[in-house]
């Protein structure tokens, strides 16, 4: 396996968006901490978007404020937040984001539903937006949602996706991530689109994000992985998706994912124990089951 | 991806003995139709064995004796069963099971902790059962449970494990299961050890048994097949493990893993639909949620 792989915790932000429910801002930041301590330096902290629509988000400006005054921070530590249009832009530059991510969906169905505007439209505006982040200074990841099939289209044609990937890469935004919101990816399109999307740019660093819908996430990581992707967008606890519904569809379990590459004899430098123990206090501060699985059975005992 | 894969459903057997209840003969039969009738053409039965130790499956010679009246049956139908020592083998002849399955441990400390036997004179018994099952015109497959790993004793050392099969394979028993009991393995060891053993016999004919404890249920799967591994050992709504414990720990859902199978364009010939209604059915009938995924999202529907 390839020793440069970077987890990117979501849950914060992917995780906390999709439960019914506004976190205290104080208990975020205790998570944010313990994710930082038990070593993920990759950290999504929020999203800059209408408090109004998503007041699970609210609080997304003031994190950082109270986290970007620290002083003990460690030095490879990037966190990062979601932004959608150019007002968020405006928050997340003034936040001092360390990597500001935006993306368009490769779905029209999708695109109109989140933007009013045609994939090709939305493209546009992010690579505008994506470039003035870049000239404020800041790091800059790009996603493709939808990008291995949609709820409302269905298949999405390959095409589609590295039509968007092209037009990032022409605009020097190389950090592109391919996001499975439906869930519906599986292993050989994955391969498909990452092979193709790694030819158009060997330079480029890619993202995966994936959605554990029908119990394939693991396994889409692992067939990205294998074609070169560096980030892995994992959530931990597998924080996300509804569970007051019957589609509970968080991404896998950062804990889970660890265990996983330490039993593949991979170190992430990520302290397992403690992010299984993140996990509990997650599940007991919910008060009800997470996705998760090692947190629940403990680890395997190595020996 | 090879097209002689067989999917043996292990949920009536691995399933129902491990949750505290004695499901009633006649609900086992409707699930056992609900299989056949959705082309599931290798199910696990039940187990001959002690009804005071596992009254869950006291009714195994029933069923058996119930299902062969028919006259219905799909003639590739093979019903399978798992005895422990020699009066299960005079119950499972009796019972006309047409594969009969048996194992060893190769956990020093789970073998004597079932049999009071070592692992060398569980072996010799088990192989002399086994022939004589073979003898009695039955097929066979003999297992080697805790192959990956044990909760007791940690990593397995897998010259032990081949030493069994070596043992299986000499004396003519070529349908060999590895079987995950604590759900220890990760896809590299299942590859290093499922490589060398086809090696041993370029004709055994290979089955994989793993459980979902740690999320690595499918990847292990996977990992198995592109070995060449044949069986795939599943088990309908993710069966098994105990709901009231923390450990839950089935086997991958049947309904899952044909749901996988056809994203990546293999037909199994089962009808995802019919395993879907059967997952909520069981769900229903039990009361609380099983590990399945599918069942409870729906399946992504192709166009």
């Amino acid at each position: 396996m390839q020793n440069n792989l970077i987890i990117h915790d979501v849950g914060l932000r992917d995780g906390l968006q999709s439960i019914d429910r506004v976190i205290e801002t104080t208990k975020k930041i205790e998570w944010l901490d313990q994710l930082i301590i038990a070593g993920v330096r990759v950290i999504q902290v929020g999203s800059f978007v209408n408090p109004k629509v998503l007041p699970q988000m609210a609080d997304t400006d003031e994190i950082f404020s109270i986290i970007n005054q620290r002083k003990d921070l460690p030095k490879d530590l990037v966190l990062t937040a979601l932004i959608l249009n150019e007002k968020g832009m405006e928050r997340a530059i003034q936040a001092k984001v360390g990597k500001i991510l935006m993306g368009v969906s490769a779905s029209e169905t999708h695109s109109y539903k989140n933007t009013k505007m045609t994939t090709a439209e939305a493209t546009n505006r992010i690579i505008t937006i994506a470039k003035e982040c870049v000239a404020a200074g800041r790091e800059v990841q790009v996603s493709i949602q939808s990008a291995f099939g949609c709820g409302f289209e269905g298949r999405i044609p390959l095409e589609r996706v590295l039509k968007i990937a092209e037009k990032y890469l022409n605009n020097g935004l190389r950090n592109i991530s391919l996001a499975d919101t439906a869930g519906h990816a599986n292993p050989k399109r994955v391969e498909e689109l990452f092979t193709k999307l790694k030819k158009m740019d060997d330079n480029s660093e890619l993202a995966c994000h994936f959605h554990n819908t029908y119990g394939m996430g693991l396994i889409n990581i692992q067939s990205a992985i294998n074609c070169g992707v560096k980030y892995v967008e994992t959530s931990f606890a597998g924080l996300g998706g509804c569970p007051f519904t019957k589609v509970a569809a968080g991404n896998v379990a950062t804990e889970d994912f660890v265990h996983y590459l330490r039993r593949e004899d991979y170190d992430t430098n990520i302290n397992l124990d403690l992010m299984i123990d993140l996990a509990k206090d997650v599940e007991q501060y919910l008060g009800y089951k997470l996705p998760g699985y090692v947190y629940k059975t403990g680890k395997i005992n190595w020996n």
